[in-house]
Parts: structure tokens; sequence; C-alpha cells
């Protein structure tokens, strides 16, 4: 059930009858359970919602809610009202809002907010200038900062005046001076620890993990994972202190990058909104692109079976086991693609394990090969019409194809993170349609080989 | 270049020659490029180095190691030396540490602990108790409690008190009260800004979320992205206070939860280790039950194509349009279902959507249908050989395919997950193998309303 369906209509009638009395009742619900709410509701009445609200409770609402419905609502919404919600609003979710509008809108959202709150508009401008997937982008200019010649007592009065304006919790307290540059840092619980009277530099440490503002944002992602961190400050080539990157986004961050791989891997463009707010035309767009190539590809499939003619003329029903065949080669490479591709995005792999790789791969192809081929091979003779040399065929040629699809599936992401592209799209259909004429090319060759002698006669003319 | 590269064969010369210098460097280091370190050496030097340094150095570095390199450990280290290091760790990666050992090797050395740090001993047992994926599993038993009718200057002590203990930072205190129960949180910043000597009463608030411990950890993390929550509580059904889930513990279940899931989606049982750690035993199991099973199901393709045999004796060539055929429906069906199983797994889509999934995937379907079939039309128009019948033949089976390969790729994944099965079961190659059967079907049924007369006369000899 819905939240909206469950409290939409009451609420409605209590915003119309006592306005009062609605904004008592949303203030016991939290914030994001308001933008779910208002996702749910007509554009028109959540902009009426949030504009009645005072701007710094509409903040919190509005900077949850999805990019387009963020958009819907600058459009329809005072310019003002928004420009005084996005003061209110977190800085990095304020520069988000700016990064989702289409450029003249943000443009001329970003004048209002000029007058409105100069010192918010620039941070907007120092934000957006990074790249969108970039820690600089990710990363949020509210943070602690404190002179290194102070005591405890002062770094902790920093703490309390800006909790006072902004309404998260501080991990850490910055030590900065000789121009904007990063000295130390200190963690509240360092703090705590310490006598209030004891000077600043004994309990900050100086060995600071950083990242620049132009990494991406998987990679800043990654790094605070693996050293458990909640905080990341980001710091200019130059020493300059220019952010901190909180655990919450980097939350966001995996889940939104790992829907982009898995899409990837589905052989789809990703998508910029949910499922449901994905218009049926770009649906089409970001599907078919990838439907036609891949369906182009497999042509060649047609174009290899027409060419061996001669051979599946002579060995009645062999065309038959063609699906069967290559789809061993499909299934097998799109397991080695998927293991090397989630390897390489948690850094288990690297693109270096090259030849590792091709060995590993390789032998496991044959292994599992030979297990299909023992399993076709029974299957092959359980047909009257069947000779045990075309079951030999059957069975030689999984060992080939899967062996291919484990060296193709497994190496394809390699070479694509080598040549700076990202593995995720070697998608399991790709992997599939590319081993798919490999797999024809192998079963042909295997027939030749082994039924050279069938081959031959019917080539004759002797049926 | 890895670390231990860098720095191993110093270091352990170093430690040979002056294990207190060596004590010095290493604490310089921090304690996960360490484990990183450390999972490089061979066992036995590892081994050295952790009974070399004093547990509570120990236990941050023995913490971040791999599973399988903690079980190798403590094969070979004392089981003195190992309860003194997991007595130092924090409760949650103690209890890890206890459920990833084998049953027997985990008693031995929970008895050794109970001497130890009988404390300890029975944090483990409170979390171990609770299956491993849920969130009584996942959380720490470690966090700052204060009764009900104290002060903030008080809590603000407990919270002192409790970072002398504890090496992790303090978000919130908890106040519990009338046995066990949770009453109310304030956050450090509530204490930050409130007057010393306020009754604490005057800075909590009681609307808290919370889980149960038997929740799934995915539901943990996927609340805690949403509300943006640093800590979750964990509380009994009777509303006593058990534990507290961290965010860094959240970013590590949605990382492993993700590489389950694209797993199953490469038709692969999820690995335990990473790739270069798993056995390759272990992936021939993990691999080759579900190639064979897919091989298995392949079958019916080639049974299918012998079934129709009079239909591609009579059309000579249309048995090497298949592979293309059925291909097109296991793209557009992988497309779907990797949709789907993506919106189910971050909640855009629920298991009730149903009808509303259908109607727009079969849509979506007969759409990129006719794309392909048309671009098919004008292919099979090139061979001279090909009529303008069989070009018909295969555009309409295009559109049914396509159309197919949407919906049965779009609906298994909800239908799994309303039966409680996991939807990323229904892997791509899963969906492709389910839908090249039908791919025949639905083509050869094409050509025989399309080509009825062709199919008719060379059924009667006439070729």
């Amino acid at each position: 059930m819905r939240l909206s369906k469950l409290i939409g209509p009451d609420l409605k009638e209590v915003l119309r009858d006592d306005p009062e009395q609605a904004r008592a009742l949303l203030q016991e619900i939290h914030a994001e359970d308001l933008a779910d709410l208002i996702g749910e509701l007509e554009p028109d009445e959540a902009a009426k919602l949030l504009e009645f609200l005072p701007a710094d409770e509409a903040a919190p609402i509005f900077e949850r809610l999805e990019e387009h419905e963020q958009e819907e609502l600058v459009e329809i919404m005072k310019a003002e009202s928004i420009a005084h919600i996005a003061s209110e609003m977190a800085p990095d979710d304020r520069a988000d809002l700016f990064s989702a509008l289409p450029e003249a809108m943000g443009d001329r959202l970003l004048e209002t907010l000029e007058k409105v709150d100069p010192e918010a508009a620039q941070e907007v401008r120092e934000i957006k200038k990074w790249p969108e997937t970039s820690a600089g982008h990710l990363m949020t200019t509210a943070f602690v900062q404190v002179p290194p010649d102070g005591t405890v007592q002062e770094a902790i009065e920093a703490v309390r005046t800006f909790s006072e304006e902004h309404n998260s919790a501080v991990y850490n307290v910055y030590v900065v001076g000789n121009g904007e540059r990063l000295l130390g840092m200190a963690s509240m619980r360092d703090l705590l620890l310490a006598k209030a009277d004891a000077p600043l530099a004994k309990v900050t440490h100086d060995d600071i993990l950083s990242v620049t503002p132009d990494l991406d944002q998987e990679e800043v992602a990654r790094r605070m994972a693996k050293y458990d961190l909640n905080v990341m400050p980001v710091i200019e080539k130059e020493g300059a202190l220019l952010g901190v990157i909180t655990i919450d986004d980097i939350v966001d961050v995996l889940t939104q990058e790992q829907t982009e791989d898995v899409q990837k891997l589905g052989a789809i463009e990703p998508l910029d909104v949910p499922y449901f707010q994905t218009s049926f035309a770009s649906f089409i767009r970001k599907r078919g692109g990838w439907l036609l190539a891949l369906f182009l590809g497999e042509f060649f499939t047609q174009t290899a079976l027409r060419h061996y003619d001669p051979v599946f003329e002579a060995i009645h029903g062999a065309a038959y086991y063609v699906p069967l065949l290559i789809s061993a080669g499909g299934n097998s490479g799109s397991q080695s693609s998927t293991l090397i591709i989630r390897g390489l995005a948690v850094g288990e792999i690297k693109h270096t394990d090259f030849m590792r790789i091709l060995v590993r791969e390789s032998m496991m192809g044959v292994v599992l090969g030979l297990g299909l081929g023992a399993v076709g091979f029974v299957r092959v003779l359980m047909y009257p019409e069947q000779g045990v040399g075309f079951a030999l065929t059957v069975s030689a040629s999984l060992v080939g194809i899967v062996m291919t699809g484990c060296t193709v599936g497994s190496l394809l992401p390699i070479l694509l993170k080598r040549i700076g592209l990202d593995p995720a799209t070697s998608s399991t259909p790709f992997i599939a349609s590319l081993v798919d004429v490999l797999g024809i090319v192998i079963f042909v060759q295997a027939a030749k080989i082994i039924m050279a002698a069938t081959i031959a006669k019917s080539a004759l003319g002797h049926p």
C-alpha cells in the first residue's frame, strides 16, 4: 500500500480546511515519505503543498524528489519559491538539482538564486564545474573547518556553530590554513576524548586519505568502502580543501552504478529514470539500438549456415543441432563475462591479469565442454538415424564451442577495459552473438574432419 | 602495483632484524592495506606477523582479512592468540569470523574465547543465533545506551566512556529503560546543541525507525539508503534494543548482494570468495549445474526442429534462419528480464504491477518486432532463391518472437518473486533457452499459414 493512498485524500481535505493543522501533521512524517507522497500527487497539487510550507521545511522534501519530479515543479512553481527552497538545500543536493534541469531553465533559476542567496549560487557554480559523475560533483561544500592554532574547545564550538546552521551530522573537523590547504583532521571521537583546553594540534593527524575532484565517483565509492570511511575530503591538486563526500551519497552512487551495469549487461542503454517513469519512445530508443545491432550481427549465422549448405545436405538433421550447440557457447561465455565484469567492477580482477584468466578460463571451458560433450554423445545415439560419427562430431564441437565461449567471454571485458571502454558493454547477448557464428564454424569443421567420408559420398551424388 | 610487492621483502628483513622498528613502521600503514599485505604473504609468515603484534593492533588487521584467509590463520595460529585478537575485534566482525569458520573449528575457538573474554563469547552467541543474511547477524552489540532520567552532560560522558573502549565513531545515544526497551534517541548533534545541564529527555525523540533482527539484510540496506540513516537500531518484537547496524556494513552488503545478483543473472551460483580465490573444482560445480540444465533445456530445440522436418524440407534454407530468429527472442527477453529484475531489486517495481508490465512489455515487443521484421524482410529478399512469401514469414515470426521474448522475460521474474523465489534466478541464458523453443514453434506456424501452398506441394512429392 503506498502512503499516498492511505493519507492522500484526507490530507488534501485538511490542507484546504485547516492549513496550520496540516503543517503540524506534515512535521510528524519523515521527509522521505513526504517526497514519496508528493511524487504521487498531481504536479499543481504538489506545487501548492510545497509553496505552503516554509522554505526550510520544503527543502528536505524537495531534495528527495526524483529528478524528473523536480524538473516538473521548477517549471510550474514561482522562481522565487524555488530559489528560497534551493537556498535551504544541502549544497550537494542543490548542485544536483541544477545539473538535472535543462540548461536554460537552470541558468534562469541560478539568476534568481543569485539574488536570494549569492553564497549558495556561488557554491552551485563551484560544484557544477566538475563532470557529473566525478568526486567534485558529489561533494558538499558544507564542512567544519578550523584554523591550526586553536584549542579542542574552540573546535567543538565550531562544530556547534556549524550544527546550528546545517541539519547534518558532523564526523570530522578539518584544520585548514596556509591558503585553504588541508593541514590535518580530528574526528569527533578525538575531540571528545581530549581535554577541552588542549591545543588542537595535539589531537589532529595528518595522514589523511583524500581524492581529487576529477576522480570518478565509482572509484571514490570503492575507496570509501575499502577503508570504511564515512567522509572523504576532496582536495585540489594544489592542496586546497574543496569539500567533502559523505557516505550516504556513496550508498546512492553504488546503487545507481549497479543499475547501469546490470542494464548494460542486459544490452540496454542505461535508463535515466525509474522503469515506470521511462517513456515508451525512450525505451524503444534505448532497447532498439542494441537489439538491431545484435540482429544484424546474427545475420552472420545465416550466412555461415548457407555457406556450409553442402555439409548440412550431406548429414541430414545436422542443422537441427545448431541452436543446441551454439547456445552452449553463449551460456558458458555469458558465465565467464559476468564473472570477469563483476570482478573488474569490485577490483578483484585487474586488467593486467590477462594471461592468468586466459589459462584458467580456457581450461575451465575444456572441462565443462567435456561434460556437456559426454551428455550430447549419449543423446545423439538415442536417435537411430544418427551414427557414432555424428555423435563424436557433436561431442567434439561442444568441447571447442564451450572453450571458445569461456575464452571470448572472459577476454572481451578485459580488452574493453584495456582500451578504456566500459567492460559491462560486452553484455551477455553481445557475447552470445559473437560466439554463435564461431560455434557454427567449429561444428562444421569438426564434421568435415570426423565425417569426411559421409560428406565426400554426398558430394559425389550418392545419397 | 600491489603494496606487498613494494614493501614485502624489505618488511620481512626489518621484521627479522629489528622487530620494534617493524612495529613502528606498521603503525604508519592503514589496517586495510596491512590486511591486503598479509593476504599476499604465506600463511605461516602472516601468522608470525600477527602473533608478533599486540592483540589490539592485530585485531583491526585480522577483521579486514578475507574469510578464507581468516580460516587458514585460525588453523595454524595458537588458539590463545586468536582468542585474544577476537576479543579486541568489533562485535559484528567477531561474529562474522565465527560464522565463516567450519562448525567444529568455531566451537573450539569459542571455548577458548570463553576463558579469555566471557563477555565477548556471549556477544558472539547473541549475534550468531540469527540467520547469516539477517539484521541480527549484521548488527553490532556495541552502542551507547543511557538511562532515561539523566542530563545531556551525562549522556556526553557516556559517549566519552564508550569511545575510550571502542575505536568507532558514535552517531547516536540510545535511551534504554523499562527492561531493555528502547525509549528514545539523541544524535550527537542534538547533544552538542543542548545545554550541558538540560535533562536528556528534552533533546531525545521517540519516532525512531528500527528493524527486527530477522529482517533480511537487503531490506535493511534499502531502508537505510532510503532514509539516509547512518545507524539503524535492531529491536526485538518485545521492544528490547539488541544492537545497531552501521552504514559501513551496509556498503558491504550492497556490494555483496549486487555481486550475487549479477552472478545469478549470468547463470552462475554465487561465489563465496573472490574470483582468483575460488578453486577450479568449485567453479566447475557452480557453473556446471546451470550449464547442464540449460543444455538439457535446449534439447527441446532439436526435438522441435526434427518434429517439423517436413516444413524445413519443403522450404529449402529455412532452417538456416532459425538461430537468427530465435536469438532476437532471447535478446529482447534478456532486456525485459534485466529491467524487471533490477526494478524489483531497487523497489521501483512491485510484484503487484503484473498487468501494467504485461501490457507495456507486449506493446514494446510488437513495436520492436515490427522494426526487426522490416529489416529482416529486406534482407531475405536480397537472396534470389527466397520469395516474398518467405520474407513475410520471417517478418511475421520476428513480431511474434520479439513479443514473446518481452512478455516471458518480464513476467517470469515477477512470477518468481510472487512465489517467494529470487527473481534474479531467471537469468538471461535461462530466458533465452525458454524463448528459443517458443521461437521455433512461432516460425513454423507462421510458415504453415503464409506458405501453406509451398508446404502442401512438397508433401505431395512435387519438389
